[in-house]
């Protein structure tokens, strides 16, 4: 046996085993991560906040472009995700980590009820929210008109009139992005003028089929089975006005789940973790992992790809010490 | 319509048509990137240079890392891949990309066989080749215990005795994590030193399962279904030697395909073309995708996650000409 694998092996401490390889979040990163660490021969554990983990992709109704599974239910994608940890024999801990205290070669994950985990790796792949606007029907329609990516579900809305609420440049891009799908984009903004970029918005502006609707805020999404529209708020007249759409993107910002590192590791400006494609941080031992960190595109495929990134990088940290 | 998909149509110039975009390659990178592009609404095309594409997963026996996927046969995934691209309508187009030119807005792609293709901008997918050592078993013994990539394949010899060709940096990361896996791992190579970076080969030499076979080359590898021994030849001595192995991991290099691009896109010097997560390279509106850019590890899910990033980018590049 390699050194590696005899101080690695999980073995108890007083009351506290140590791990090789703590991973935080069971979503499609965590799940990947778990996935190439055990073929790796780590000693490794999943902390997952709820019952069956999955991540957002549950949450969603199809999921179409995560390559050689097309059209798929993002619940079963989910379970796909779990039944492939699970026949590997990945061990999960149901847990909320509240904070993590760096102590080199060993590191602490505490969770709310107080458990304390140890691990000389670890990796964080809690995720990120969608920001919500709490409006009636958004919640109801989540998946049946109601999308917060339009990169992800832009195809299903092809020659329809969907709307995009924000004023960002997300908001923007999306909407650009739209416009080439659908037949009519309503751009829906609480504002006189928008925060995106200029030079998004004057792509914005020239795009024939996009409807900025200023001063208004989103106020009901309605329809049947599926969405068929909503009620706009005009803030200045206060007055309403009703808009036939067949889809919904709320654009008004993402959350990274960090708030119990924020302390111990360098974050942006929005609270994503930094680290790069190989999902180092700038703490040795210590990776982010999935929609956690600062990176362009968040996506199924992406996260899952930093679970495997993320790996080789611990390894390289457990087996060489090189960060 | 956006002024986008007015004037990306496919459109008739002179006898050329002119594209969105054109993906060069149909392996996972350029197959994921098709079906992004094609969910994105871009008039697309994939060249391919082999009748059914897929690259170097379709030559592989097992994959049990791409995750939703356990256990999947590698000519079964790459057919899934394809598969996918063809249910949402991706056009094919049979040829070998032998140049491109950078005509600003107008990139052309020419064929080995004289053919011209027009797009706005290019992602390259093209993928990278092993180093073959080109000794008997080689080949017939490919995927069924003869392996390029520990990563991949490394789980598949659990507790077995395996030996890793070369001594160069993979070679050895590669010989190290075997070691955690495999019963005894054997390292042949043909001088007396290694090639490897210091750090390194200090861990190496910690491993008690590994023996170092110095001055000596692979010179067969045998078995009957699968891989049971290999012969070494002791270049200073002149002699030969069998060792019983299961497994025998190739770590002599790799080659990326990108002959056609070297005059045109800045490269490593290994050859591979410089662009990093996003897949922008120092060429406005040509992306690369997958094993023929610079990144640390390369795995299928890698590769179709740079698909997306790859679209992702070329969609601001012909959106907002922003790079």
């Amino acid at each position: 046996m390699s050194s590696r694998r005899r101080t690695g092996k999980k073995r108890e401490r007083g009351r506290v085993f140590m791990y090789d390889l703590i991973i935080i979040g069971a979503g499609p990163a965590g799940l990947s991560a778990a996935v190439y660490g055990i073929r790796a021969g780590l000693a490794l554990m999943v902390m997952e906040q709820t019952p069956m983990g999955g991540g957002q992709v549950v949450d969603t109704s199809e999921v179409d472009n995560y390559l050689g599974l097309p059209g798929i239910n993002g619940f079963e994608l989910g379970q796909k995700f779990r039944q492939h940890a699970d026949a590997l024999g990945v061990v999960f801990q149901n847990g909320k980590a509240v904070s993590i205290h760096d102590g080199g070669d060993r590191k602490i994950v505490e969770t709310a009820d107080g458990a304390k985990y140890e691990a000389r790796a670890l990796i964080l792949a809690g995720g990120a929210v969608h920001a919500k606007l709490g409006v009636p029907g958004e919640e109801t329609y989540r998946g049946r008109g109601v999308s917060y990516c339009a990169t992800c579900d832009g195809a299903f809305f092809k020659k329809r009139d969907v709307a995009v609420i924000g004023g960002g440049d997300v908001a923007v891009e999306d909407a650009v992005y739209l416009a080439g799908l659908c037949r009519k984009v309503y751009v829906i903004h609480r504002r006189d003028s928008l925060r995106a970029a200029k030079s998004l918005q004057e792509k914005l502006f020239s795009c024939k089929n996009v409807e900025i609707v200023w001063d208004s805020t989103l106020q009901e999404i309605h329809g049947s089975d599926l969405v068929e529209g909503i009620t706009i708020h005009h803030v200045k007249e206060d007055s309403e006005r009703e808009l036939a759409v067949e889809g919904v993107f709320i654009a008004v910002g993402m959350h990274p789940n960090t708030e119990a590192y924020r302390g111990t590791l360098a974050c942006d400006g929005r609270g994503y973790i930094i680290a790069g494609e190989d999902c180092v941080t700038d703490r040795p031992g210590i990776f982010a992992a999935g929609d956690i960190r600062t990176k362009t595109l968040r996506q199924i495929v992406t996260a899952v790809s930093d679970g495997a990134c993320a790996v080789a990088s611990a390894e390289k940290y457990l087996s060489f010490e090189i960060q």
